[in-house]
Formats: C-alpha cells, structure tokens, sequence
C-alpha cells in the first residue's frame, strides 16, 4: 500500500490516490465524512471550518461499494475556492500580485521553504505547507482503519493537554470504542470533562491575546496481534515508523511510545513488564510501559503513543518577521487561523497511525482481495496457537 | 543513498553496504575507527566490549583512500564468533540445542519476535534484534558525516541525562568541536562535570542490585543551510525522517525536536522564534525552540533533536517470564549485557541522524563525484543569496 | 520524481499525481492537450476516440503557469461516463449486473485478473487493465518532456511496422524535430509513405475479417549527455529502467535497445561503436548500433529503442473462451475496441521514455527549482568539458 | 525482498545482502554453488573462468542451513585478488598508476562512466560494469530459486542461438527438468546438438580471428499460480519487471515475451490463445503465444522469456578508442575477457528472472516463515478453486 496526496489550501480540491488496497473492502463513505468532520471540529478553530465542510468523492477504485483493488483516488473540494479562483488560478494571465505574501512567519515553512523554491511570492509555499493537507491523511488513513476495523483492530486518538492544562486520566483503562464516544461528546475530544473546562478558558484567553495554545494527544491501538513490525532491520521497526509518521504531522515537535520519556529516569526493574501466565495460561503483562511495541514489533499489547503539538504559528497578534520584498523587518503575514488545533490533531494523528499500522498489517497478511488477506490471517493465527502451544495470547 | 545492514551478534562479523555514494569521498578509516570505538565506550558497559574492539575492513568501492561511486561495502568481525562457531553455524549438522533460549526478556523482541518467526530457539531472534547491530550504523553514519564534514556541517552526540541525574545545561551555546572534545573526556558523553558523578553512583547502584538505568540524549547538527527537507509531501519532511531514524535504534521511546513535548504547554508568542536582522542584515532568530526544522525544512538554526532511551532490557536480576518451551513461568534468560548504554546510543544517534541528513542533503544535492556536489551546493548557496538580495543568511 | 494514476476507462474520471517537480516549469497546457489528442489519433482507431477529446485539467501544483514545487495533480473526464453512471457507480444500491462480463477474452488481463482479485465481474478487471489508462501516462511524460525540453533533449515516437508491413526507413539519421514534423502529417506516424498506404490497406482488410494488427514503433531521444543511468548497482542501469517501462505498456512483447536482436547475430568487431576523433577533436561514433546505452549508462550518442506491441486483444470476431459463471465454452466479449492501436501506442512509448529519463535525469541534476537544476546542469557539462581536455564532445 | 550486492572484479571479494526472506526456508550451499559453477561453465570463456571457482560464504541470516528471517548476507572472494592487492587498494599510500586505463573499450561502460564519475583511471569503473558482479546475482537469484522451488515453481535457461548459429527447437515441448539436464550436458547450455557443433566451430573462429560473438537465450518458469504481477499500476506489471531485470543484465540488448517480435507481424486472431476446456473442465490454452503473461498477470501458462546478448565488447584485436589521458587515437585497452558469453549469460537470466518472480510470490504470498507462505498459498489455491467452480486449473 502506497499513497500520494496533492492539493493546495484554496486550491480547487485535495487529492489523494491509493494504490495496493486489496478487493472486496467495503467503502462506508458515511464513516469517511464523519472523520473529516471530526478533522474540522474541536473547540478552538477559525473561520475556515465554517466555510469547508468537507465532504470526500471517491473518483476510481470502488464499485457498487467495494474496492476493486484498483487504484482508489479521492477528492476532497475547497468551497472557499470560489473566493480564490483568480488568486490561485493556473493561468498565466490571472497573475496580479493579489494576495502576494512576502512577510514568513516563524515557525511555519514559509521562510525555509521559500528559499528552497525560490519562491517570491510565499503563498507557494503555505498553500501547501497548510495543515489543510491533513484532510486528505485522514480520509486515507480512514479507509485503513475501515480495513483494519475487519480484523477487530480498533484505535482511538484523545487529547491529554491543552497548553497547561493536563488532563488527569490517559484513559488506558478504557477501551477504544468508548473513547471514541467519550471524546464525541467533547469540545477537546477529551476524557477529563474537568480539564476541559479549564481548556476552554485557556483558549479563550488565548484568542483575546491574539495567542495560540498547544497541546499533547495520544492515541492507542487495540487488537493488534503480536508480529507487526519487524526487528531485523532498521528501518522495517514499527516503532520508528510510527514515529516518523506522527513527527510528519505539521506542527509535531515530540512523540512517545509508552512511558516515554518517563521511562529514561526509572530503572530497568520498574519499567520492563513482566510476562505472566493468568489461570487460563494466557499471556499477561502486569504494566504496559512499552506501549505494545517491543524490539519494533507489536507484543500483542495495546499500542500507546503520545506526540505533543506546538502553538498554531500564526498568531493574530503577529510576531516579529523581515519582508522579503523590501529586506526590512516588519511583522508576518497573519493568515486566518486557529488558535488551538489540538483535538483536530488526535484526528490526524489516530488517522496516520492507522494508515501506517495498516500499511505494516498488509505487509504481513498482503493479499489482493479481503478474503485472502482474512485467510493469511487466520492462518497466522493459528500458527501462533500452535508455536505457544499451551500457553494462550 | 540507500544501505543495507546484516550480521548478528555472535556471528562471523557484521555487513553494511552502502550505495549511492559520491565517487571522490575521501575515506578516513582511522576516524571511523574512532567512531566505532566511542560506541562501545562510555561508562556501564559490560563484558562483551572488552572482547570487542571493532575494526572496519572496507570490502569494495573505495580505491587509493576515496571512493569511487561504486557501491561501498563494510565488514566488522566479530571477535567473540572464535566461541560462539558451533552454536552460530550455518551447517545443519551443528544444531545441538547449546545456548538455546526458550525464556523471552521482557522489554526485548524476543517474544513478539520469536512468535512473529515462529522460532523455537530464541537466539535466531536476539542475536539479530541485539544493539551490537548498531555497529554497522554507527559505521554507515560515519561515511555520511565525512561527506557532511566537507560542507561544514558537522553533528554532536551527548548525554542529558542518566535515570534521574539530569545535566545541568544543554550545550546549546557551545558549539559541535567543543562538544565532541568535552566529551571525549567524559565517561558519560555528557557536558556537566557533576552531574556526570552523580550518574557514576547511580550506575553503580544498578549494577549492585542488578539492575539496569536508561536516559536521554542529545544531538545537535551545525551548519545545514536552509531549505533541506521538505514540506510538500509528508514522507519528504525532514522532522519526521530524523523522528523515525532515532525512534528506531534500540531502547528508544521518546523523540524530541527543539522545545519537544515542553512547546506543547506555552502560548505560539513564546515558543515561535522571531525573525530579526542584526546589524548586518542578517537573519537571526532571538531563540531556537523550533530545533532548526519549520514546516519539515531545515531553517539555517542548528538542528536540536533528543531522544529518550529505556533502561536496558537485560537485567542480572531477571525479570519474570516464561518458558515457551515447557509453558511455565520462569525468569528471563539472562544474556551478557550491560547496565547502561545512553553514551553508546548517543553515539548510535548522532550517526542515525548523519545518515538521514546526508541523504536528505544528496537529495538536494545530487551528484555523481564530491566535484559535482560541491557545485550543486555552491550554486544552490549563491540562489539563495540572489534570492534574499540585501537580506544575508 | 514519481507518480501514481488512478481511474478506470468508464469511471468519472482519469487521475494522476506527480510528486517531485522543480518549481518554476512552465507548464503549456495546450502542448499536453496536444499529446493526449495524438494518442488518440492514428488509423485504425475504434467509435470511443470519437467520443473522448481528452483535455488535462490541473487541479493542483501549478499556480500562473509554473509549477510551485508542490505535488501537481491532473484529471482527465471521461466524457462516455455520462453514459455509465450507473454501471460504474460506488454506491451499493445501483448493483443491477448491467454490462457485467464473465466471459474473459483471450491476450486480455480478464481471466488472470479476475482470478487474482476474485471478481466475479470482470469488468471490474478491465475497466483498469483497459489502454485508457495511457492517457495519464502520456500526460505525465509529457510533463516530462516539457522540462527536459529545457535542455534540448527531445524524443520522438513513430511507427515502423504494423502488422508484416515494414517501413523502409528507420529514420535515424533525422532529428527528432524533422521526425514529429514528418508523422504528424502521417495516418500511421510513420516515415515512410508508401509503407504508410499499405498499412491502411492492412487495416481495412483486418477490420472487415473483424481482426487485429499489431506492429513495431521506435523512440528516439536526442540530447542526452553522457552519464545518465549508472552500471554501479543493476537498478540503476538506464537500459532496464527503460526497458521495465516499456514493456509495461499494455500489448507490448518485445523491447529493443540499438541493434537489438540483430546485435547477437553479429561479431563484436561488426557491433560495437568504435570511437573516433572528428577534425575538431569532438567524439563520434562511426555507428551506434549500442542505441545511445553503454553499461546501462547515456554515452552521449541517440537513444534508440524499439518496441513490438501485438495485436489488440478484442476482436469483433470473437475468440473462443469460457464462460466463469456457466462453467461453459462460449465466445469472449466484445468490447468496443480498435483495429489497430500501434500509433497511440507510439505515443505512449514516447511518453514513458520521457519519464524514465526526466527521472534519471532528475536524480543527476536534482534541484528544486528550474533555475537550481539548470545550474547542475551547467556545472556537469562544464566539469565534463575538463575533463575530457582537449578532447570535446 | 530486496537486495543489495557490491564488489570489483578484482578486489577482494562480491558481497549480497538479502533482506526480507522467511524463516525456515532451507539453505542448500552445494545448489548455490553449482549455480555459480554454471555461471563460470559454457564454452568460449576466458582464462578469468580458470583462476576462479567461485564458492560462496554465507555470513549472516542463516542458522543450522535455515534462514532465521535476518538479513542473509553472502561472500564470494575473488581468489585471482592476490595478484591485484596492490592495484585495488583501499589505501592512499598505495597508489602508483599501475595497470590504470585510461583507452575506452567501444561497447562499455569506460567512456560513459569514466565520465559520469569523473574517474581519470578508468579501471574505477570497469572494475565495477564488469560482468563478474553477475555471480552475485546468480547467488541471489538461486536463494529465490530455492523458495520458488518449495512451490513447485521451477525455471530453465537456454542458449536458442550463438552468433548466426540458431537452435532449431526453442524446448518449449520440454519441462524445466528436461532442459536442465539436457543443457547441463552441453558446452552451450543448448538443447539442439546439431546446433551447438556449428556454434563451437563459430566460437573458434571467433577467437582466432581476435573477435567474439553474442547470441540468444531463452528462460522459462513453469508452476506459477494465475495471479502473480498486476494490471492495476504500471510498476506492478510482471511483463515490465522481468523486461527491466533482463535488460539490465551486462550486454543485453533485446528482451522478448513469448512470440515477442513475431507477434506484431501476425493479426490477433492468430496471436491470442484460445482459452478452452479440456475433457476435465481443466483450462487449458491451444497455444502459447502470450509466454504466460496476460495484462502483465500470469496466466497459469509457462513464462516465456527470451533475452538477445551482444558480443563482448572486449576484443583481442581491439576496436579504435581514443586515450583520454593524451587526447588521441589510440587503440581500446584490452582486458582479459571471454569470446562468448552466452551459456553464462543464460544462467544469469535464469537467475535474474527467479528473483524478480520470488519477489512477486511473496509480495502476494507474504509471510515471516515458510509455513506463513505456504499456508498463504494454499489458502489462495483453494480460493481459485471455489471461484472457478467445475472449471480447473
């Protein structure tokens, strides 16, 4: 499984295309466009997600509701493209200098990707550098999770903090499925209602400020049989590649499996989890510190990870920049933004895992239509019983 | 550039290639030497690194000391295989069952390994999924930092912390030469005098009572210009790559780009870096919270990156755990190893990190000899000079 | 560079995303309307050509003309969906078994398709293994030849053989410009106009049988330097790039380089090109039965490949197959199809080889603007023109 | 599966390194060296095939003659490096411009690459396009034989033609088993006797006459299940990956699938093969003219693959080349080399074609262990059956 993914912020339409999807996987549109809708929720958002309410087109790959194991390519239309046509039109005729951003602001590409495409106008850059980009990750990643969900594999992204604010349970000891209704409940899609509180008065603030407020979201995985991933090379363990594709999400700067970065100060004894047998003789861990991943595979545990999200960079009250049309200092460029994208990022962030997660799934269990890759799994399963013998997963 | 890796711990030696190389990359053997022989330094270490002094033989694609764009192959032997040549043979007649391992360590990939390959003798896992495989990285990393090096850019590895004992300082005022000296000198990689004994205590405590102690490390890289990396398509950003590389060393759980999981909790005002000029017109940030990355490119700032590793899973005092072989508990195998890795792994990530930015640098800078990618570079260092007109980098 | 295409011949639409474009291409819309329109011309066509006027729309990457750097995204509509909403619809409800086909034809992907994906209507094969799907590809290479157009390299496809009429001229010692010029005024884009005559009249001959043609096109590329491909590690070399590209073109069965099959029938002192000095001290070739390939690497001389498609595999007289839902003999379907697609074919040959070698050309002299890549462009050449002396090229 | 190799002709030895076998598979050293003993056989060779008898050292990945699913890595050491030590040094100090070359040989890859790399002694490239590094391909492609064999999926490489010299029967009417120990008898792995005297005669001439000669070989697969290979994207289509490993083996000019060139001269009712049912509802095809592959699927049918080798462009009585180190006419260096190579070459092929396919069954037949792949395969021959109901395959 592959995907490329295109489309500016006001462009006309994100795209994504899909290539490896096996046949016979059911396509519930419905479950698609609620996760974009999830996507654009959260307490904290900006005028843009008023205006978009996105809405996914399946173009090629499904048939009479299945895939057909052809390509699956998806589009996703801007409505505020009306307003942009001129100003991003293709033509060379259209080209008036409207709209022309010349000021970066820091801590978005706008300045190290300008000068990497030598772009003088830096809506080359932002419109794509936008977190828009993400609506086409979360509808691909949600057709992962609708394969995934076949196998009883289930995750759940919630929110943990929002600028101080942290929430005091990680909520391990609920199942995925009730996270996902607690968190439909919330302004945070967060499973301290008290914290959230507080959450929405440090946005408030913020936005009175002229500020933007980060936070931290975690996301698990249930359901995942041990042997996904692999240890015998680098880059084939399932835990940098999960890294990789949680730090690739704009506006990530940390992420943890696990204890995390916990797990640096305690010692060994404290933080490895013993392997016991329960009565039935089935395998049990008396902690999950490793976050269902060791040696870069799964262990059968529930996968945990938690990646912490910086301030949306574009502050209304803008920070201090150059103006690279006239090499004097001035202020950035404030384009409409949100002033915290945090519960938006759990969505993200469940949608990569589950796209990444399914990618290594279908590495393992690869087949060209359900049935099949159901076979190689149950397969797989059994071998499994049979290796452990007595012993029960 | 691409490279594979093989080898297992107690096999005839360890194997890299790398292909893609440059031709005319002067090959300074004693250095990688060097960088090998700082791996299996540091304090904490157990018995095996005083069998081991890894040596690097060069096997292809270097002649007369520089290489020659053919693909580069790499040996390490293994000195320890004098021992081990019944029990590692490839010859079917040697199976014996001698050193068989049927009891997985918690925290290594011994049991979702052997069930994922479905392996009786657990060795056929642990000898692969063991750190000593980081030799080959360490080596490969290497390579890629001498082709950096001739660009100036230049990375430094250090220890911040050791179980509780934090540093002191983070070294960001000091630059990568003085880094790399200070911590030649220190048993711990590590910046801060005191709290490098504090860390020998506490070493030396796990090691009495048998068990192990984990940390946090550092890397910093100098020198990068702008505009490597990219933001328009998510596998192409350069924090997510660096996120994956270091996530997938060994004992890794947590990541880090500048600020990390502290930029989640502070207001956009505080944690974006401000774009000034200085009295010569260029371009400075008054801070550096971003870890040089915005939008996944490179910013020009020196790169800042951390990563958490957990204590080491082999403890003296074995851990519970079962027996596959009879399906009762028993404790874990206990296999040599060592109370405390962080130096090496800060080590491990420097190189990781040198891969992945040469890689992403030969992207940018294509070339089949030194000659020409010092061009490219040159021409690319003149653009964006051009391109900034009064404004200077 | 790379790309994935997505859409079936019925379905709403023809997509592609193409990642990896330097910013600053100009992109002319009507130079690649143009080639999807010779793709669909050429003698022998069937009743869809007269339906579909492919026109490329482009829904992303490109802003007033040029690209931005960003992922550029295109769409083709197929005019005829408009009477296949219901066939090709995704939504369950509509499943009628309209136009379902369980009789797989002969030379077709139907039958080994239909087996791989277990479909019990192939159309859902053949709606994707259909030759509609080259009018991205030649969309995307013609976005190729636009930027290596900016180097002077030029390729141009034309018709050699169709059915057992042969054309007498090969055409090597015209450029390529004389080369599109020629077959542009030609039914068959051939060079040779008698040849051309009795094309027609093999065509009309096979259609009133309710038969097929099929024949032989040749690529030639111009301008190339020396040193693109490598001989350094076997997926590197430009020969098996191209040849994997062309013979992956639907029909195609053989692919030849220079002399091809005739090289193994003659001595080396009759195959090899020798090299010579001219009175300038400029290099020359006094043949070039290689076809512009040494070891897998551009010398400099003109690319020349040819390739062999068979005829088309739907005949109006049917071949005899079986019928998967009967378990009965019974005659292949009959889809709308042409006489003979050699021309298209040509075009779409032309097409690929502009990928592969935009490709290779792209991994030489990386960049991520226009400029950027024209500049290690020019350091090559330069850095070649030392190196060779007083000898030039 | 994927693989890397490395090494010169004369430097110490060629390196592999196999990442992504199964565990499990068995290991046969002797068949792997017999593969490489075939490699260096065939008449017409030169003195290099005396000096060497390749012997392969398996260093990693393998535990007790089975694969451990670790990286196999693998060694074949060049015996005649003890007469080049000094020559082929990686050390600065050994330089002394010993047997360096600086006279392209026509049909190499010394000018092109010599070139490309900026190498003023050509020896740094030809060290590398020698045809020696075809023994690792032969190793790798052996160890996918291997697996490809627990499936009954058996491949045979055959010399149809020696310069003007055609076999008479292409054994299309024999199964692999056949070809193999019939062309095992022949000093040109042919299976027409009669044939293979005029071609010994060719050779001798050849050689007298300082020339060399190229030919013809021919690879078959038989086994393979419908399904493997895919429509659905260009680079999955088994047609083009087979073309591009072929052609990118030294010398190759010309790749054909079953009828190849002779099926763009016959009309389709003449070309596709008739699928019909034979007394036991069994499919069976009344010829084979698509080589076993239908919309770049297999069809069920045996592969047909047939590749065209030039002559060795190194010549005793050498072609005219320049001197790049004096910018004149001079006469082409002359390396040690063969007069013919195509007994040799139909081992590569045989090899090259049985990795490119080993990677294709485990991309649909994916599994960490042998039993996993099996029980794959199994599960999808069974769903074939269901799907084809009476009918058979």
């Amino acid at each position: 499984m592959r995907y490329l993914s295109a489309g500016e912020s006001h462009g006309p339409s994100l795209l994504g295309i899909i290539e490896g999807l096996p046949a016979g996987l059911i396509i519930k549109e419905d479950y698609l466009n609620q996760q974009l809708a999830r996507r654009q929720g959260g307490y904290g958002r900006g005028g843009r997600m008023s205006i978009e309410k996105d809405r996914l087109k399946i173009l090629s790959g499904v048939r009479f509701g299945k895939t057909t194991g052809s390509p699956l390519s998806l589009m996703i239309e801007n409505r505020d493209w009306l307003n942009w046509q001129k100003v991003m039109s293709t033509d060379p005729l259209d080209e008036t200098g409207e709209r022309k951003v010349t000021s970066p602001r820091p801590g978005h590409a706008d300045l190290a990707g300008g000068i990497k495409y030598l772009q003088r106008d830096l809506r080359n850059v932002l419109e794509r550098a936008s977190a828009r980009e993400t609506a086409v990750r979360v509808a691909v990643g949600s057709i992962a999770s609708l394969l995934l969900a076949h196998f009883k594999i289930v995750s759940a992204g919630f929110v943990v903090a929002v600028g101080d604010v942290q929430a005091s349970s990680r909520g391990l000891e609920l199942n995925a499925g009730v996270i996902k209704e607690k968190t439909a409940d919330s302004l945070f899609y967060c499973l301290d209602k008290e914290a959230e509180q507080l959450m929405r008065e440090r946005v408030d603030q913020a936005r009175e400020r002229g500020d933007t407020l980060g936070g931290v979201f975690e996301v698990i995985v249930e359901g995942l049989p041990p042997g996904i991933g692999s240890h015998v090379h680098w880059d084939r363990r399932l835990d940098g590649r999960l890294a990789g594709a949680l730090m690739s999400i704009p506006g990530i700067k940390g992420v943890a499996i696990g204890l995390g970065f916990e797990a640096a100060g305690k010692p060994g004894s404290l933080v490895h989890d013993p392997i016991v047998l329960d009565e039935n003789k089935k395998i049990r861990r008396t902690s999950n510190n490793a976050g269902g991943l060791e040696g870069g595979i799964t262990n059968g545990e529930v996968i945990v990870l938690r990646a912490a999200m910086k301030p949306i960079p574009t502050l209304t009250k803008a920070l201090s920049s150059i103006d690279l049309a006239t090499g004097k200092i001035r202020d950035a460029v404030v384009e409409r933004s949100d002033v915290c994208a945090v519960p938006a990022a759990s969505v993200v962030g469940e949608a990569v895992v589950n796209w990444e997660i399914g990618k290594a799934f279908m590495e393992k269990f690869s087949g060209d239509s359900m049935t099949e890759v159901e076979m190689a799994w149950q397969s797989y399963m059994n071998l499994v019983k049979d290796y452990l013998g007595e012993i029960k997963i």
